[in-house]
């Protein structure tokens, strides 16, 4: 599975002290932005703007057990939970030191930015993330 | 029910021109924001300030249906549709020149920020959400 | 000269309860937006794609002379400072009640987001331009 | 000299693909909440939470020298330009692969949240900023 540590920034706060609930899509992207990029080899720069392709979200659930503070290291694991045709739902859990503070499960699709519709994915990916599906089913 | 318009700007936008959308989340944030003040007669700045009390979301759904562009008006309309002890469901539905662009379901929950617990809907704000989500039922 | 009065969202808002000050160039960048289209009459859509122009900010100096909170209804006063070959001086005065917030002075610059180089202003442009920096500096 | 790499993510970018400035401000931030910890030893969830401080900007300039691009790592120097009794002038200067994008000169003020004003520079503060502006001056 893919993990990774962000910290929760002054910039991601509201009034409360606590995390801002759009903050954590934003920080939620860049977990994705960085698991295509090691997964599919391929970074959103490359994506946009050579293969022409983007990969928006479509359909998301988030659930926000507990609140986030100023300073917090979150951490990040993201897994494979279902291959479309041209689809993907990846689950994106969230924890501090252990403690459960969201998760996300979310839709994306892979589409043709020329006409905004979605594209099958080449066989290259595919292969890739069906790869790491099973690692993400299996991981020992 | 109530509804409000907000344009789309570029600071909404990603590279592909559409809307980002952790920036949605924004954009319905300042409408239950509104909203509260609206329905409950009191801003959030008094809220948090003088009653010592928070409106976090706890529970959200969102489908993304067509992309908004740059400079797209997009119109929220903000239902009521259960009440609890002390939370609260809404349904925010966003649509352009009628085209329906994304929904949201969130729960929301009233808290004491003094200890960050769940606070049951006083009776004055219990009376005024009752009488919304009725007119939001029934908007004849 | 023009001016637009925004409110100052819990989105702005820092750990403090005042405004986040990259949030504070957020809005300025909405009230050039407005600007723009109402000055030239050009929205910043039709700007980026039709004309596949873009007006990026190449420098700045901002003041913060008084923090701002939550709920505040921010007054910017926009005004033409200098008119280049290509580019343009703004002056943003930001008030609430009365009182002087922060003050920002830019220097945007007309490209051609094709090579991403400086666009001399286009004669309807220029004149719309002047037509507005006289009626700035002399607003009875 | 404190130095730092952060990558220019989707979310920073506006609809012509290159960085969106009031983001530019989040990073910087992002960097100074750093230099805090590094410097001083304090991280900003201490300073704002136990001392009861907090270190606003209250006047900068800023110079967009060329676009950053997705996907761009961007490397931030942060020097002391001028401590002052209760002030600091930061200078923040950001690259990538060695070519200048953009600089920052930031004078930011110690100031005590409890009534909103500037607090001179605690003895052991003063002390870690001296010994720091002086290696920033020397850094052989």
């Amino acid at each position: 599975m893919f993990t990774t540590r962000l910290p929760l920034r002054f910039a991601h706060c509201d009034p409360a002290g606590i995390a801002y609930y759009p903050r954590y899509f934003e920080l939620c992207d860049a977990v994705v932005e960085d698991w295509t990029a090691a997964v599919l080899g391929v970074d959103r720069n490359t994506m946009h703007g050579e293969l022409g392709m983007g990969l928006p979200t479509v359909d998301l659930k988030a659930e926000f057990t507990a609140p986030s503070r100023l300073g917090d290291m979150l951490d990040f694991t993201l897994r494979i939970v279902r291959i479309g045709r041209s689809s993907l739902d990846l689950g994106i859990d969230v924890t501090c030191c252990g403690e459960a503070r969201f998760a996300v499960r979310s839709t994306v699709v892979l589409i043709d930015l020329a006409n905004m519709r979605a594209h099958p994915w080449p066989a290259d990916f595919l292969d890739l993330l069906k790869k790491h599906a099973l690692a993400d089913k299996d991981p020992s």
